[in-house]
């Protein structure tokens, strides 16, 4: 093994996924904005208490008044100027209602020198709700699209139209204060009018969509219903900005600076990885194997989640199985390194966060008697991985932002 | 379908297939040479007699004399002041050996001043060779090794070593005179004393390898032949140039310069691409997707070869396949198109050199009845991309030198 490679990716693994942790995330987005006026804060999502706290302890008395809408069991303590709501999730309930309507309240009657942080993330869009047809309907409606295969987007594309805060009416209702919202995204490649269903981003679906849909799935609504889903929504908001922060986005570029830190020019290659592991290896070795012995120090970075193709019953994960795949193509170059981790320090069922492999890997798992095609073709990557020091361990990280695979080159 | 993205697919593939037909290359490379005094010319392979011919095209009467050796049938006409030979391939015969010694004689007593150019081919071991031993003898061990199992870098160790012209030999006869030699590569990754085992490349085996190659496989030698292994080929020559034309790297470089003419900007990713073609595919598609819409129009490259896995019965190749896969991943993108070809023109058992894909392709299948996964699933690329007006067609263009990828997005 090249040591000074195994301790660069050491570091590029703590420092990308210690730029993706909730606190971290929001922290940095909170620096990069200004807040001229009060502050009004609403933050919903399974991780709205933690955004609340960090906005808290970063802003202090410039926050006027809050609301948190969290999941059940998701406050930890009060947040000063706040009031801490907990609410269904995934299946909305009268709770999370009434804490929206509330938000609604709390931004209303503002003037254009005031702000309203706007923090969501995961879950929001069960927490962040005010039905404009009986909750009981929402749900059925809701369960109606479920039963009949309604994907994500069809789903989000009707209820919408049945919400007072989705699709960007939040920041209608926000109007004419400025609205500030900061986005701790988990979803690849971050469509802003999915996240929490886009209470403050211009909807690109329109009434017409909606009607289809609704036409599709033979949909069973109330007249009110039916008359809500001709009600256009926003398609241009003024006034509104939005930062993600802790996405697969930001574990690459936190990935890029920490590989610049250590001298290598990084190269986004993708924040959307979306392959088979293994093959997703061999790329990123042919990529090094065709820029070795240019001279350059380099760093191609791929970010997203691969998938395992299981084929036989061993240990490991997606990560493992790409850094063990790659080990084949980058034998004997003695400045290149493959490693991917998951985020949230864990790969597949086992206690590693991803792999690691260079030059020398697969040779010293030669004189283990062990053949690269063998164990993958058992899925067996962590066993593997564990003979020749190539497992990188993070235990829990507290974040879930996807994967980054990084293969390094260290010109010689 | 983008028309003005499917053009440039057009324009690109055939500039770079053009760079790497025989002609072309050979030609680019004598104009980076210079022929201070005589020149004796030298050709083996299966394109020897195209490439002595341009040479002899381009230099004239500057061409003193020369030995051309190529397979049985591959002799067109005279060249000027070149005796031109046929002999066995890829089994090497009395007429091949009688050709090599007559090359030997050709280049012996020159001078500092003098040149000889080597031009070289796929096939060049066969037919280029002048055996230490009995030609029966060397028939008998390079079938012994066949018949093992060794590998083709072992198999070259040994006859380097049985050879009076391999291994660097050659260069060594034509000293004190320059050797200039011209490559002409299909070999991925152009190892240099591979091709045509490197009578003009030091050889990077030592006498200790091919010894423990002989005794792995327990090989049967006469003595002489034992007592030769053990003699060193030459790790160092000096005054010997080489220049590698006609290789999938050419054909990446041909590529990305008609990428820069149509105002791209190229960024080579790999020519030693050797993954799953979908896989491939998939992972060009997350490359887009990701750098769509920051306003810059890019072309990332990937040549190589990939392989398919069979899982169906349809009718399609590795190019068709990849661009296919891509087609899911880019589907929307009204500024990406993926696509591939094979540099011979022919890609699987079809009449088309490869595929192309854009962000229209998806859905015009859709149109058209096909999923993309299923299509996949049944390996029918050919016929789905037919449908679609995807298919890449050349002809047969005269060379192979492995496939090209290209990923294009233009800002719009």
């Amino acid at each position: 093994m090249n040591p000074s490679l195994r301790a660069d990716a050491e570091q590029i693994v703590r420092t990308a996924i210690a730029a993706v942790r909730p606190d971290a995330a929001v922290r940095l987005a909170l620096q990069q904005m200004t807040f001229p006026g009060r502050v009004r804060l609403v933050a919903a999502g399974k991780a709205a208490w933690q955004m609340a706290k960090v906005a808290s302890d970063c802003l202090g008395s410039r926050i006027e008044s809050g609301i948190v809408i969290t999941k059940y069991g998701h406050v930890m303590g009060p947040i000063p100027a706040c009031t801490c709501c907990e609410a269904g999730h995934p299946v909305p309930d009268e709770n999370g209602f009434r804490a929206t309507q509330a938000a609604l309240d709390l931004v209303s009657g503002l003037t254009e020198r005031d702000t309203v942080l706007l923090l969501l993330s995961g879950g929001g869009s069960a927490l962040f709700e005010k039905p404009l047809i009986p909750g009981a309907e929402l749900q059925d409606v809701t369960a109606q699209l479920l039963a009949c295969g309604a994907d994500i987007v069809e789903i989000n594309t009707i209820r919408k139209r049945l919400s007072a805060v989705k699709g960007g009416r939040f920041a209608l209702a926000c109007a004419p204060a400025q609205v500030q919202t900061v986005v701790l995204s988990d979803v690849l490649g971050d469509p802003l009018d999915m996240i929490a269903s886009g209470p403050a981003f211009p909807d690109s679906a329109t009434a017409a969509d909606a009607r289809r849909i609704a036409a599709k799935y033979g949909l069973r609504l109330s007249a009110l219903a039916d008359r809500l889903l001709g009600v256009e929504t926003p398609k241009t908001l003024e006034r509104v900005t939005t930062q993600i922060t802790g996405s697969v986005r930001a574990l690459c570029a936190a990935a890029a600076t920490a590989c610049r830190d250590l001298g290598y020019e990084p190269i986004l290659l993708t924040d959307r990885l979306c392959c088979e592991a293994k093959e997703a290896g061999r790329f990123l070795a042919s990529v090094l194997r065709t820029h070795a012995g240019e001279g350059r120090s380099l760093a191609f970075l791929a970010g997203g989640e691969t998938v395992v193709r299981l084929t036989g019953h061993g240990l490991g994960g997606r990560n493992q199985e790409l850094a063990l795949a790659a080990a084949e193509g980058i034998a004997g170059l003695t400045g290149a390194a493959v490693f991917s981790v998951g985020s949230d320090g864990t790969d597949g069922p086992t206690d590693a966060a991803g792999g690691f492999a260079d030059g020398f890997t697969r040779d010293a798992l030669r004189a283990a008697g062990l053949e690269i095609p063998d164990v993958l073709r058992a899925n067996d990557s962590y066993h593997a991985l564990e003979r020749v020091g190539g497992l990188i361990r993070t235990g829990p990280t507290g974040t879930n932002v996807n994967d980054v695979a990084v293969a390094l080159l260290r010109a010689e």
